[in-house]
C-alpha cells in the first residue's frame, strides 16, 4: 500500500520539530503542511478535536497527536530503520522518563525566560539552568542520551537548542558557560541531516520571539 | 532469576493505584512500601532523586518513576499475561493519548474542585465534567477504553473513581448524572479483584481529602 503521511505543523514549534526529525531519521517522505495557529485550518481542527494543537501526524488518514506520541509511533510502524527507543524495556522506560523530563520542564521555563521579568525571570533562568545541568548529568560522557546511537530523548530535547539564542537573548545569560557539554552534544546532533534540516535559524526563533513579544506586551 | 520487585506508594494516590493494577493484572509478587510524604526515605529519595515522588517501582534494584511509564514499563516486561496495551500501533498510540489526557487534565481539575471556592471551583467542576463527558465519548458503548479487554486506558483511569465521592462532595454535584456511563464503566472495572484490591474506601479518600482542605486553610 502506498503510504500517505501529512504533517500539520508551524516551523517554531519545537514539538513538530520532533516529528520532523523521527520522519526524516526513517526516510519517511511527508507533506508539510504549514499551519496559521490564528486561523487554524478545518484539517488541524477535525484532526486534533481535542487539543486543536499541531503538531498532528496523519498517516493513511488517520491522526495521531502530542508529539512523543508521534514519534513512538513513527518509531514502532517503522521499526526496521534507525530505531529511536532502545529495545531494552529498561532502558525505553529510561528514555521515557527523560523525555517526559523535557516535556515537563524545558518548554514552561524557556517560555518564562522571555515572557517575564524581574524576579520571575530570575527565577526561571535558574531554575531552566538547574533542569538543563540535570539533563547534561544524565548525558555524561555518552556522545547521545541513549549511548552511541541517536534516540528518543535527543529527539525530544535537541528542538529546544534553535530556542536557546531567543531564550540567552532574552534573559540575558549564556547556555553555553552553563552547560559546555549540553551544547556539544546538541551541535553533534546538528551533524545529522535529520536534525540540521528540522531545526529553524536560531535568529528567526528569536525573530519569532520579539513577534511574541509585543503581542504579549512583554518589554 | 528471583524478580524482586518493590513499590514505594502512598495509599490515596490514583498514581500509585495504577502501578497497584498493573501489577496485580500480571500476577506480579511485591513488597509494598507505604511512604510518608511529609518525611519522604532515603529509598525513595535514591530511587527517584529528579522528582521526589512516589510511587517508584523498584524492579531487581533498579527504579522505574511516573506512573504510565511504570505501567508500560510492567506491560513489556511482562508480557505473556494480560497485555495492557495493543498490539497495534495505531491503536496504542490512542491509548497513550487518551492516557495522556488522563494525566494532564483529571488530577488538576479535580483538586480545584477540593481546593478552591466560588467562581474558581465552578469553573474547575464544568471543566472536570466536560473532560469526564469527552473520556465518556471516547469509551461509548465499549465495555473497556480499548474494546472488550481491560487495558491501560482503564488503568489510567479507574482509580479516580475513589476520589469522584470526594469531588462530588466537596463540589455539591453528582458525576454519575453527568456521566453515568462513564460511572456504569468505573463499576465493571471494579469487578475486577485487581482494581478492586488497588482502590481504596472512597469515604477514606474523602477524609483524606478533608485533612488536606484543613492543611491547606480551604472551608
Amino acid at each position: 500500500m502506498a503510504e500517505e503521511v501529512i504533517l500539520l505543523d508551524f516551523w517554531p514549534s519545537p514539538f513538530g520539530m520532533r516529528v520532523r526529525i523521527a520522519l526524516a531519521e526513517k526516510g519517511i517522505a511527508y507533506d508539510y503542511k504549514e499551519e496559521d495557529l490564528k486561523n487554524k485550518s478545518p484539517l488541524l481542527l477535525a484532526m486534533n478535536p481535542v487539543h486543536k494543537k499541531i503538531p498532528v501526524l496523519i498517516h493513511n488518514g488517520k491522526p495521531v497527536c502530542e508529539s512523543l506520541i508521534a514519534v513512538q509511533y513513527i518509531d514502532e510502524v517503522w521499526h526496521d530503520k534507525s530505531p529511536l527507543l532502545p529495545s531494552n524495556p529498561y532502558e525505553r522506560a529510561q528514555a521515557r522518563f527523560w523525555a517526559d523530563y523535557v516535556d515537563k520542564k524545558i518548554y514552561d521555563l524557556g517560555r518564562k525566560i522571555w515572557s517575564t521579568k524581574g524576579e520571575e525571570q530570575e527565577a526561571a533562568k535558574k531554575e531552566f539552568v538547574e533542569s538543563l545541568k540535570l539533563l547534561e548529568g544524565e548525558l555524561g560522557d555518552k556522545p547521545f542520551f541513549g549511548g552511541q546511537a541517536f534516540g528518543f530523548v535527543d529527539v525530544a530535547l535537541v528542538p529546544f537548542y534553535s530556542w536557546f539564542y531567543a531564550y540567552e537573548t532574552c534573559g540575558g545569560f549564556s547556555i553555553e558557560a552553563e552547560c559546555p557539554k549540553l551544547v556539544a552534544w546538541a551541535k553533534r546532533c546538528l551533524l545529522r541531516e535529520s536534525v540540521s534540516k528540522a531545526l529553524p535559524d536560531p535568529e528567526k526563533v528569536h525573530g519569532f520571539v520579539l513577534e511574541l513579544k509585543k503581542k504579549f506586551g512583554v518589554e
